[in-house]
């Protein structure tokens, strides 16, 4: 459906926008202007690379307008050592105070993961968020139900039952990403890189969050925990996030694995 | 067969530590101070967290000291709004300079996705790095032999076949994760998060990267891509970045879909 136009009075002809077209849909003619390929129209994924790359704004593909983007944001002025040792210092945090989670903060978190990498522009993802205390509890003892049946995971189990909120560890808010799991490109890899990015921000909000593995486990295979969340026929839960407040910090950075490397 | 130690004289019986385990392995004694509960030994993950948060630095598990942990990583003095900015700015790279990739660009960015979050601490997460250009092309090359016999991509073969690098991009370094697909806890999970971890350092350094979906596909499916990779026996490839210094900067930030979002 995309089309093409250029504005040639503007053109500087540098043909970025070609060279960045992830899917070379754009060739430059003799004159050194951008032009579709045959193959533009059917194919362009509307990512919008090659208007965003134009310092001009003289290109425009079907709906993507260069004076309706933004500019690129800066990059904000700190040391690249600085957000390297802010990443390291994101620990997952199971322990969370009672203050409410303020909707435009996970707001903020969403609009940042939203900009997250996506297979072919796809952007398949999409978001469950639950701040009702008592449906996070709900879920979190119909994870419970599962795995007692099922026999595993019982150290987590046994303290549960025994009033540790041990599953969703009493977090105020669960942020679930799911995604048609018939998509035309397997969505897990995108829903879990944007639930990254939003764990990334909210660490940068001063949110704290924990990868919430057990409640994917159970509602990839519990009927009843599947039927509480109330996807779309066909999504599949991709993984999800506690969210909240950080009770407590880490006086210091725990050890981790030394790497497996392997250089050629 | 981890075993927990107390310094009694410095312990604040703030019950932290029992707070902090993932796994309810510390109980707290009638007295305030923390101890092994029977599962401990068995059941430790090792993560460390336990260690980490206590102020006193009073409690030691198997081989993890208080006095040999850094301190954690203070927040770098930025506004949030900038940090998520600049995770926004984070655009996929496609093209890259002729300048060569740092080794100790590379390793910053692996020492950072070290600290990204595992399930229950494991760490599966393994990585090789190619910078030979040559083998980079070449297995480019086997990549675009498999789709062109699948019959699939063919807007990236048609291209590559006509002399534009449109699997690879002519990137000076490939980053791939793997892992043991056999492990306890399913790895593909913890390797995107890692590499996407990895990803968003190489942009504070000033790299670019881009996801290399093609490879894993080709990879996944086609023996002589997988052989050229040489992985691990039962090791699968679950995610690649192209990197490099980036040729170009985008000057507007493209468009995204907007959100799907249900709050509950």
């Amino acid at each position: 459906m995309a089309s093409l136009e250029i504005d040639r009075e503007r053109c500087a002809r540098d043909g970025l926008c070609a060279l960045e077209c992830p899917l070379s849909l754009i060739d430059i003619d003799e004159a050194g202007y951008p032009v579709a390929t045959a193959h533009l129209e059917a194919s362009c994924i509307g990512c919008g690379h090659c208007v965003a790359v134009c310092a001009k704004g003289c290109l425009r593909i079907d709906g993507i307008d260069p004076d309706e983007l933004p500019d690129a944001p800066r990059t904000p002025d700190v040391l690249p050592e600085a957000l390297c040792a802010w990443m390291t210092g994101r620990r997952s945090v199971r322990n969370f105070s009672d203050r409410r989670v303020p909707r435009g903060l996970i707001e903020t978190c969403l609009e940042t993961a939203r900009y997250a990498p996506s297979a072919l522009n796809f952007q398949p993802v999409e978001w469950l968020v639950i701040t009702d205390a008592a449906a996070i509890r709900t879920l979190a003892g119909l994870c419970a139900d599962f795995f007692r049946a099922a026999g595993s995971s019982q150290r987590f189990i046994e303290p549960f039952d025994a009033g540790r909120e041990t599953i969703l560890r009493g977090a105020p808010c669960l942020v679930v990403v799911h995604a048609d799991a018939a998509a035309p490109i397997p969505p897990a890899t995108d829903c879990v890189i944007a639930l990254t990015h939003f764990e990334l921000a909210a660490h940068a909000l001063g949110l704290g969050a924990c990868w919430a593995g057990l409640v994917r486990r159970a509602v990839a295979s519990h009927a009843p925990a599947r039927e509480f969340l109330g996807l779309p026929q066909g999504h599949e839960m991709y993984g999800g996030l506690m969210v909240g407040f950080p009770r407590f910090a880490l006086k210091r950075l725990p050890p981790r694995k030394p790497l497996s490397i392997v250089w050629r």
